[in-house]
């Protein structure tokens, strides 16, 4: 069967576990009632499974191509990618000033795990626009917002983060891109940027990347880094694209997976950018972008166990060998279904308890993303901002790490059937691989909830987010659910007490908290999902 | 760097803790003292590194190409197969009788591991080949063996399994393959096999099909299935190779690793084939072969943990990022080695304590496999043959489980590097998943142990196992060691309480025992390593 949207889960989130309609006085959250929010995910939906999804096998076994410096993505996904555009899915969440719908962030997630679900290499191609986009309208003159943030608000033009260079990835301070400043105040870029996602593609008609590079003359280290616009066209004063610039791909990966998206060695060879932000303060603008990447890293992580799921507890239900140890379930057959034996069952609902825990911690704090931005009230812009700081690193690893796991164990349900490709479940081990990497391994996502957020603010966030959990466990619960209350509130008092011990044992040596994080990090995502 | 054999592991293993030459009274040991022994284990690491190793990614990315019936190898693979075979390693632990060495079963996991670790896909033809000599030496006729055993031994025939079929797998009782019994004693079987590794190739003149099917009129079920050989090239009376027999491949499986072993879709047209033991006593018999091939699928999840941690381990010591929290350990660099990085040295030491762990758990057990077959007390040999049956399970499902974890872990040191092809990572992430699906996925094993194995003869093999184990706690023990002597009997006293709750609770609710049966194993492979 083909890959079903969750829609059901996401009316009893938005419904009953986040009660949207109590921030009906919230600006950003007051014009999207649950009963249009379900409209729109169900529209959502259907784009998901009825457009992306076919494509996702096709993207796999075709993969991009690259004939001298032109890319094509894998047949199918233009026609999909310009259906996308005239839905307008791209600029659903996007403020209204730049021409988007100005829908909560916290509904746009529910897009995004569905059309990565769906095919999640295509999905990355409107994701990184997305990422691109808030980093401009963060950091970008009023020139560059009005320049582009309508054409990549409709997705007419896509965006790109050129970070990596082949000796440096996650210690950026050694990046060596240079970039000359111009009479007409613009720059000249040149160096070689690697494992740029959509780097170059034949979806858009305009690629925008956004590059970090050193000024001549700037100070070592990430101290004298800053954030270049480079457009693949230049912009004509009318807005239309002009001339080419001299920034091109030369070269694509051989990949694990995400076969559909174009993963570019990217050549800037003089090219032409203009700065975003203040000069050698490029990390902090970038930093925007790359923590809305890692939330939809986050994302990618639970689309892929999601999806994974479905085709395994299918395969589950059709496939027919052996009988149940306590008696026969299916007596007309010649065996019983193998979702009747309990290893198998131990596996697909192990996963779909992740998934649907990962799922509300997810949408959770992503409510508070709106929250922080939108609520008049400072306190509650300023305790909503402290759980996405602190959340940001546990969701995109947690749900990464659990995504693979459970792609894995998908597979398993498989059996020999999940090792050829003639099954999905393959592909989704081979795609969700990637976002325990990307946007930062999992690793430095550990070492920055234990060696940043916790002590942010003297340990503020932590300490809010202890006390949440201590009102709903402390509060009179139905006896259906007190067993897994006291089991959530038992989590809490285990992460508490790793929490200080990772304070007093940090400071004495950096190498405990450092040895010690990956473990304290799952932990944390445990508690966070009960 | 490439793959180095773990020499010096070995020769700890057989020296200091097998302490091989304690039996140089019992019979098939007697003949390999530990200075023979490393020899043989330093000519078998140079085969492995010198000619297998090489061919590991071209096989990968070449993979088997089926032209009408005839596969092709990769390049490169029939020579080392020629290599292989002037060597005389597929001989090695063969009893002399058949023109073996008649080494030790112990020493011929040493090479298996090697071979395996540099070239898993190619490792798995003499593997095979390995397994059916075991299943006719142990069921077949006289005549069956005397014309075959010595071309198999040598590895100038090769062998297969061919149970599967396209509706059954594990649940054997449903296979439909049909023999007719023909006037002169042979049968013409008739049906299609799936998933037979090695099924067709170029690198043998013969290839020895060992084939589950049901002779017409036979019982419905697993006691109706019988086991015949059905070879690509029919014996002539001298014993070289005659007519064509109606056997021939027809597909061969597009794969998610293993690229350079040829999975074939089994085609028999009324093919030549002769009964190897009892009629309907075929699954008998091809459990010795599903035995050696579980052990054996253990050997391969070891090997590609090893490999992938050594893959890691030099690139971690090459790549320079960041600086170590407890201060510059490369002042003359840019960067420090990632090695430094305290969760890098947490994911590459986890996994060596896995590994070598496992590695001296895997010939413990080997050794026991011996003892179990030539130790002239009955007893020595009664109790040997008890922990083969309790920990063939055990070491398929616990080793190749981590086996897949420590080669993505490896991946995961690699960062964005991992994911690429250009690097060995993604090969052993993609090769060892298959080693938890075949010869009965994991699953599968659990419930052997945890329904077969725990209660086999009243329990009396886990209870000797435990007083195996107390024995070497109870002593007195150098207080450096101390700390890990407690935690091993720690870890014991659990599994011991696990072990009673499944007795218990098993009996209640069969689905208790299944539910817990992974979770169960995991805890008795943990113990075995410590």
């Amino acid at each position: 069967m083909a890959y079903r949207p969750p829609l059901r889960d996401y009316g009893f989130l938005f419904r009953d576990v986040l009660k949207l309609d109590d921030y009906s006085a919230v600006p950003g959250l007051a014009d999207a009632p649950v009963d249009l929010v379900e409209q729109v995910i169900e529209a959502a939906g259907d784009f998901a499974a009825g457009v992306l999804a076919p494509l996702n096998s096709t993207g796999d076994k075709t993969g991009c191509r690259l004939d001298g410096n032109t890319v094509s993505t894998p047949p199918g996904f233009k026609d999909a990618y310009d259906k996308l555009v005239e839905g307008g899915w791209p600029a659903m969440s996007v403020d209204p000033q730049w021409g988007g719908q100005g829908l909560p962030y916290v509904v746009s997630v529910a897009f995004m795990e569905m059309s990565s679900s769906a095919n999640m290499a295509f999905s990355m191609y409107p994701g990184l626009t997305r990422g691109a986009l808030a980093a401009l309208e963060f950091g970008a003159s009023d020139d560059i917002k009005t320049t582009y943030l309508p054409r990549m608000a409709t997705g007419e033009w896509a965006g790109t983060m050129n970070l990596t260079e082949p000796h440096c990835g996650t210690d950026l301070g050694m990046l060596r891109t240079k970039a000359v400043p111009q009479a007409d105040g613009s720059y000249k870029l040149s160096g070689q940027k690697i494992w740029i996602s959509g780097g170059e593609q034949d979806l858009t008609e305009n690629i925008v990347h956004l590059v970090l590079a050193r000024i001549e003359g700037a100070p070592a280290g990430v101290k004298g880094i800053s954030l270049f616009v480079v457009p693949k066209f230049l912009p004509k004063p009318d807005g239309t694209i002009g001339a080419r610039n001299t920034v091109s791909c030369v070269g694509l990966e051989d990949k694990m997976g995400i076969h559909g998206n174009s993963t570019c060695v990217i050549h800037h060879e003089a090219s032409t950018g203009w700065l975003v932000g203040a000069e050698n303060g490029g990390l902090k603008i970038m930093f925007v972008m790359m923590n809305e990447a890692r939330l939809g890293v986050a994302v990618q992580g639970l689309s892929q166990g999601e999806a994974a799921n479905q085709a395994a507890a299918d395969f589950a239900r059709d496939r027919l060998q052996g009988r149940s140890l306590t008696g026969v379930k299916n007596p007309d057959g010649p065996a019983d279904p193998i979702v009747a034996h309990p290893d198998v069952r131990r596996m697909l609902m192990n996963s779909r308890a992740i998934i649907e825990g990962g799922r509300a911690f997810m949408l959770w704090t992503a409510l508070n993303a709106d929250l922080a931005r939108h609520h008049p009230d400072e306190a509650v812009r300023s305790k909503a901002a402290d759980y996405m700081g602190l959340l940001t690193p546990v969701l995109k690893a947690y749900l990464t790490d659990q995504g693979f796991q459970t792609a894995s164990d998908a597979l398993q349900v498989h059996g020999g059937s999940g090792f050829t490709e003639h099954f999905p479940a393959s592909q989704y081990v081979r795609d969700s691989r990637i976002t325990m990497i990307y946007e930062g391994t999992n690793g430095v996502q550990a070492l920055d909830l234990v060696g940043r957020k916790l002590a942010t603010n003297g340990g503020r966030a932590v300490m809010s987010f202890f006390a949440e959990i201590d009102a709903y466990t402390g509060k009179d619960h139905d006896a259906a659910i007190k067993p897994f209350v006291d089991g959530a509130a038992a989590a809490k008092a285990q992460l508490q007490e790793a929490t200080l011990w990772l304070m007093q044992n940090g400071m004495a040596n950096p190498d405990n908290a450092g040895a010690a994080s990956t473990d304290y990090l799952h932990l944390f995502g445990l508690t966070g999902l009960a």
